[in-house]
């Protein structure tokens, strides 16, 4: 195929017309499809009914060291989960505090708890005339709202394939004390799939920030979540190398199993130094009494391990490998050698990134939705909504059966021909 | 026996020789019992363990509107467990959010909200110079570290029989617009196990706060918790009332089933007008996906509805009943006539009100720690931990086996005579 910016006015003009029949065939098919989420499909939450099973009326609810799960205590979890956990983050298990269902919840605790309360005794950052974040874009929607609903003004850094441009990170929070931190998903990131080169990591656990209370928001939501046995992302543990390179306090370590288990039902959990898990202790002892410790044993009694754990991710991965795989041939078929968009190709996670030409990505996903498809926002992984260049699309293979999934691609790699077809025209 | 006020020095002098002399025999026994919080029995605990079989690796884990409970979403709650703690709660269905395992959590949090964003449009609290919060006393300790935490000033309100001394509270919130909230316990209340009668919670419908941001934080922890068949304590409801007064937004109510089910392992919930419960989805939305949908379902199965919770909460009574009526048999055998303390008998609820003679409490429950007895600490059930009179200690009869809960009573108005035969020596 020829790459369209070498196509004349008339060539655009019949190949316009060739894709907008082939549109009305989609849009006749009166499609239902949704590609918007990172949800875990039916296939993988079977995976997980045998916990279910593991605790039933006649089961002995206690833990190895006598405590009964079924009533009151336990501020940080009980010690078999945080042995579980600590393990599936790569962190001592005295540096982890067990939650309730919801990372997402754990880091707007944290965010909360620093604006009424500061960062180890730091002024409260509502007392403050300022406060912003580094936000690597694209990146995760969620993390983005957060900040945003606490009014702190949000600062984009460009993504690499070795993680955010750390010349500008490095340069924006030595000089601005009003910076107090970073969002980061820095295994196979959302929406890329890029994880973070050693010297990314390096440089993170390095950085000599003018507030004292900045703080890396470490998501590392998808730290198991691989798609090959043999073609897997690690990284450098981040706790530990903050503490070489004498920052312990700089990060916080967040991870749930929602895509473990099952999504609202699983565990999340927080890994820090002692002194930022003696500080957020001092507001948890005030806010609950406990978390949930039976569905802890029950996480713990069904995976056993996290060897266990790991062996269940390969089932995981082998429902997701197949919808990736699909996607990502679709996207070759159809579009390679075009240049009207690029994509990656991720090892891990949950995302397919997809950049169109500039000024495209809503225009795609307003005729996919027209034609029965939902995406997620065009502009949703960028900080207020706003993608500068409006070209960023986050596809999510996950969730849809793959023969559904198969169409959706299809239209989708459709509707950025017709969006690049009319970009190129409107411009003639 | 006779008045320890009217004894003489020798009289009381030999009686003291005599309380010591027990009271080494009681230390001698070496014993380890707990009377400090209000935690359900194992044998309570068991009576939800069917609980655990209700869902099973067969079980079609999907609501009757097609939601499966094991992915994300549904951000206020199944409507299955909504409908169940609407009618645990006396509420419409639609008037309720269904949150994670701690209704202390959805209080903290209630708090926290108010602080970083206001009440439904008002300044945030964190930027106002003074916040002040009235507490009917003795109160619950956990509501007043909450508002402690967030530096909001706590000003004590007398409790009376009929709830707290609303002369006092109406005349308060009408003149102080700093005044932003009241906790309140308003059934079976912490610790004294008093009901507000109907007229208390019509005039609390009835306030005209000065500050629009008041609310009342109607913690209705016990709602089903009655000790008896036949005396059961009953509430006009708040919310019905309040909209009936004209004062739809004043109230959040909150309450969980951790004294129904497990604590730590139920599900919380708040119910309040729609206008609250909007303001409140707006921050729900940004801090998680949504709870614990399993353990919603789990609940719904256990319990069926509304007279199965019910019907449950009489097997909860029949165990708690002896215990309490144990404690307070003790207390009458003990300490009837000698003008040296008076306590309540509630219907319902987890504690035992006990007042001694002014500044004893804290002496009477250091002897106990002595003695191998732990009570909730003296002053506990005040703001500060203060209690101005050092004379409430409350008593928690539910998770010591009757036998020990009867040597530990036993010991209890031991230490109480002797704490007050000391300050009648230390007078003359």
């Amino acid at each position: 195929m020829k790459k369209y910016s070498e196509l004349t006015k008339e060539e655009l003009q019949a190949l316009k017309k060739e894709l907008e029949a082939k549109y009305k065939e989609y849009q006749a098919k009166d499609l239902k499809l949704n590609m918007a989420r990172g949800k875990p499909c039916v296939e993988q939450l079977n995976l997980s009914m045998g916990m279910m099973d593991v605790l039933g009326a006649d089961s002995d609810l206690t833990c190895d060291d006598g405590t009964d799960c079924r009533n009151y205590g336990v501020l940080d979890g009980i010690k078999e989960a945080q042995e579980l956990l600590a393990d599936m983050m790569e962190v001592p298990s005295d540096q982890i505090i067990i939650y309730g269902n919801s990372s997402l919840n754990v880091m707007y605790d944290t965010i909360a708890r620093s604006m009424t309360h500061g960062v180890m005794g730091s002024t409260p950052w509502s007392k403050l005339d300022k406060v912003k974040f580094l936000c690597p874009v694209p990146g995760y929607d969620r993390h983005f709202r957060i900040t945003e609903y606490f009014g702190i003004e949000m600062i984009n850094v460009p993504m690499t394939k070795d993680g955010p441009d750390m010349d500008m990170v490095e340069k924006l929070v030595a000089s601005d004390e009003s910076i107090k931190g970073i969002w980061c998903v820095p295994k196979y990131s959302n929406p890329q799939g890029y994880s973070y080169s050693d010297l990314t990591v390096r440089r993170f656990a390095r950085l000599k920030p003018a507030a004292k209370d900045f703080r890396i928001y470490w998501d590392n939501a998808y730290t198991i979540h691989h798609l090959y046995d043999d073609k897997q992302d690690n990284l450098v543990e981040i706790l530990a190398e903050c503490k070489r390179a004498g920052n312990p306090d700089l990060v916080y370590k967040f991870a749930s199993t929602s895509k473990i288990s099952f999504p609202g039902s699983g565990i999340a959990a927080l890994a820090s130094s002692h002194n930022n898990l003696d500080d957020i202790k001092a507001q948890l002892t005030v806010q609950t009494i406990g978390h949930d410790k039976v569905n802890q044993l029950r996480h713990v009694r069904f995976f056993g391990d996290i060897h266990g754990m790991v062996e269940h991710m390969r089932l995981h991965a082998d429902i997701l490998r197949p919808k990736f795989e699909a996607v990502i041939e679709i996207l070759k078929r159809e579009l390679e050698g075009l240049e009207i968009g690029t994509w990656t190709e991720p090892k891990g996670g949950y995302f397919i990134s997809f950049d169109s030409l500039e000024g495209c990505a809503k225009d795609i996903v307003a005729k996919c939705k027209k034609a029965g498809v939902v995406m997620t926002d065009a502009g949703a992984t960028y900080p207020y909504g706003k993608d500068p260049q409006d070209s960023n699309i986050r596809i999510a293979p996950s969730y849809p059966p793959l023969s559904d999934l198969i169409v959706a691609t299809e239209l989708f790699t459709l509707c950025v021909k017709l969006s690049s077809v009319n970009k190129y025209l409107s411009k003639m």
